[in-house]
Order: C-alpha cells, then structure tokens, then sequence
C-alpha cells in the first residue's frame, strides 16, 4: 500500500490513524482538513495539511486516502469527499482491524472496520461505511454508501439498510428490516419494523422522533 | 472428519455451509431436505438430496451430519431430527468457528458457534443447541438441548437455561437465573426473573406477551 | 511471572484462576481469604489459605497476587486489598485474555480484561478495575479504579468514569458521558446524560432509583 493521507483531523481521523498505523502497519503521511477548519498543526505528531492543494502534495500516483469524517452532518461530507477523490484517480483502500472477522467478500473503498466487528457470510458493505467496535451485520445484509454502524450494534439476518444511515451505539435491528436512505437510529434503540421515511427514530421498539 | 452431510437448506444451512467449509476447512457433500420441502435443486453449487432415503445415499459409515433447522417451530425438528440421526448412528459433529472462543470443556453433538461468541469457563451446552455470532454465555452457565441464542445476546454467570428455548437478538439474562423449556424471549428484552412457564416474553424487564 | 495467590475463593476467583491458569499459563499457588469467610479448603483443585499471615505464607519476594473480589460491598473491598497489597510490596498483574483486544498503552495494577473485551486506543483503565467478556471501552475513554464493568456493556468514545462505579451487564453509556464515584448502572441501562450524584441508575434513558 501507498503511504496513507487522512482526511479528517478528530477522534474519528486518530483512531483512524490507529487502525491504519498500529494495527496495520500502513505508513501514514499525515492529515487533511479545509483551510478554514485546521486549528492544529499536529495530531498524532503528524503534520495537518490544507485539503485544498492535495492533488499536488500528495498527488494519486504517490499517496492513498481515507476519508475519517463522522456523523455530524448527516454522514454527507464524508460521502462527498470519497466521491470527489475519487474522482481525482485516488485509491481509498479498505481498513479492517486484525481483530475483526469478515466473513463476507472484498469490501468496497473507504470502509473501515473496527475490532470485534463482525460482518457475516453473503453480507455487502457500501462505500465509505464505517462500522465500529464490536457491531455485527448478520448473514445476507446489505449495508448501502456512507452508513455509521455504532460500537456493538447488532444487526440480524437479511437487514437490508439504505444511504447515509446512522445506527447509533448499542442499537438493534431485527431480521429482515429494511430502513431508507438518511435515518439516524438513536443508540440503544431496538428497530422491529420497516423504516420507509427518513428521520431519527429511539425507542424499544423504535419511533420517530423527528 | 469425514464428509459432511447438512439437513436443511435455507440461510441457517447456508452460514452453517460457510462455517464448515470456509471456516473450517470440512468438506461438505450437499444439504438434504424432506422431499416434500425440497425447492431448490442447489445451495451453494452442491446438490439437495432428498432426506428420505440418506441412510443409503449417505450412510453413517462415510457422512457425518450436522442438522441446520432454525427455530420457527420452536426448535423442536432440529431436536427430533438430531435424536432421529443419533439412533441411526450418525456422528454430528459440533462446528466451532475458529473466531469463537470456547472456555469450556467438550461440547455437545450438532452445537455450532459462531465467530465472536464466547462460552466461558464451566459452562456447559446441549446437544443441538446453535449459538449465533456474538453471543456470550457467561460462566457456569448451562444451556439444554436445542436452544438458539440468538447474535449478541448476553448471559451472565450461573443461568440455567432449559431445553428448546429461543434467546432473541441483543437480548440479556440476568446472572443466576432459570429458564424454563419451550420460552421464546424476545428481541432486545431484558429477564430479570427467573420464567417458570413456557410462552412468549418480551421488554426491560420481559414481562408474558404470549 | 512469580506464582500467583489469588485472593478470594468465589465465583470471580474461579473465573481469574481459569483466565491465569489455563489462558495465561501462569502458574497458580492457591486462594487465600479471611479466616472467619472460609468455607472450602479447595478451590479448582489447589489449597484455600487464611489471608491473615500471607506475608510470610506467601511473602511478595515470591509471590505475586490478585485480588479477585467482585462488587457486592461497592467494589470496597477489592480497592481497599489491592492498596494494602501494594503497601506490602506485592506486584499486583494484570491479568489479559489472549481473546481480548487492548488497544491503550499499558494497563494498572489488578486489572483484569476477559475473553472479548476490547480497550480501544487512547483509553485508560484504573487500578483493581475488572473489565468482563465482550465489554467495549471505546477510544479515549478514562475508566477509574475498582470499577467493574459488566459483560457486554458498551462505553461510546470519551466517556470519564469514576471509582467504584458497576456498569451492568449489557448496559449502555452514550459518547462523552461523566459519571461520578459510587454509581451502580443497573444491567440493560441506557445512560444518555451526566451522572454527578452517586446511587443506583436503572432503565433507557436511565433514572436514579436509590
């Protein structure tokens, strides 16, 4: 693998960086944040670059991307920018912890998935989906572009999950339950129906709440 | 081991497949399913035979078998089909993923654990009793026959769980207590109290829905 | 690794004796407890000695030990032994299931993580705190001492726990929670706020019940 240039200078980008580094021996250049967002100029003791200018710094031909953006913004800007270098010619390879099992096939680019995290037999993973600590997709899942799987969600046999969803910590979802493009699930909520309008649902069993 | 015969052929059979193949490296020589329920004529690129007749087409001599019948009927075919192959002198072998950590001492025929489950010390598991991925059954428990714990689902120490009873998705039993046979416990509910009578149990804390 | 002496003779004691013993090869001495809660001269095979006199019985230049106490006072008594301990001149290990994933810089004295647990980057983990089967610290969490943190309990990133705080079994606290000293979380709970007055906390989001 290429040396490796974060996007994203937060928690998420550190344990990024973990993953990357630690865990996978991945040489790391550095990180990349706007212009107007970079408020330090070290994390992790490696420098923080400006996003804009990175075709030249650290053009496709000698450096691979991970975009390490969150939730925040409704997991878009993550999504946006994995398409946008992508567009450049960038690779945004797939980080899976050592200590995470995947029982499924290849993994699509900007994935990364965190130790203890389980993804079954016959189950898919869209691009730039992140899945955290100890969350499990069950058998025959699909997990659809730019999804936030939280620490120890757990998600049953042929759930079927669209674009840009949030499951929040701890939060689960029954077997066969297909949820739309752009829901949050709060943590420790328990879906047990169809979710087909997008919005943020809590609760045990899971309502809209917004 | 010699190779593996499996009765059923639905998504149970095919992740009971993906374990004893690609996990562990067993080979498989097809599913078998009563005539009468036979729709498919392959899983997974090897035949389904009918499971009227395997004595002579697959006899105990040269197959083992492993039964992959799930719980919709109350976990009680995959225990008669189990006992039934048991007395025609079948070896079913307990599949253990090598992502699975067991604590305990020898377990029981035709039990499978999945990858990250963990059965820990001085627990003990009964014949035919499938643990699904994630799962914890915590010290000196003890699981009976044809149980299905279900992903991620938690037990803490010294439970007593009886026989054919369903552990839903991300549900939790309280250290010391008793389960009794013929309990299905809900997705997500938390058993606060020992259950004296079979039927349904749901909710924090799981109260009879059934 | 000297032998160990493991202190307590109970349920725990048996689980930290398997953890040394059998995951850990470490050899095991013995359990010692007061005189007056003596009821076994044996334990998993090897002698039960009085605690009163283990300084000549079991002198720190030849022993290490354990306190394997769990947290029916409080987690008091676990604390307040290891302190004592160390003022004798004990090493009091560490103790870490091969099956666990720690992800954080070196752990405290008498610390025990089992089988699935996983300590992510950036977190620490107090003195005489047991962390159980599948239990997720999440990245910069601070865990203080004596705590027990329950078998598959989740902690989102940044939280900050007190001393002698329980987690129960399968409960939940959300990213950046502060939960201050002497907290009992009761199994399943779902801690969605600050917890500044110590007691008892049950229920999703959880309340203070005592």
């Amino acid at each position: 693998m290429k040396h490796l240039l974060i996007i994203g200078a937060g928690d998420l980008a550190e344990t990024v960086f973990d993953l990357a580094n630690r865990e996978l021996g991945v040489g790391v250049a550095g990180f990349a944040v706007h212009a107007a967002h970079r408020s330090r100029s070290l994390v992790c003791g490696l420098p923080v670059v400006d996003l804009e200018g990175i075709e030249e710094s650290h053009p496709p031909s000698a450096y691979d991307l991970f975009v390490a953006i969150g939730y925040k913004d409704g997991n878009r800007t993550r999504q946006r920018l994995v398409r946008w270098a992508e567009g450049l010619g960038y690779n945004l390879p797939a980080l899976v912890s050592p200590d995470a099992t995947i029982q499924a096939g290849d993994l699509a680019s900007n994935v990364c998935v965190a130790a203890g995290a389980i993804v079954q037999p016959y189950a898919q993973i869209g691009t730039a989906t992140l899945i955290r600590a100890g969350a499990i997709i069950s058998h025959h899942g699909r997990i659809g572009e730019a999804c936030y799987i939280g620490p120890g969600s757990l998600m049953g046999g042929r759930v079927d999950i669209g674009e840009r969803v949030f499951i929040g910590l701890g939060s689960r979802i029954r077997d066969g339950i297909k949820i739309t493009d752009d829901v949050m699930i709060a943590m420790s909520a328990s879906v047990t129906k169809d979710i087909v309008n997008s919005g943020k649902y809590a609760g045990s069993p899971a309502r809209k709440t917004a």
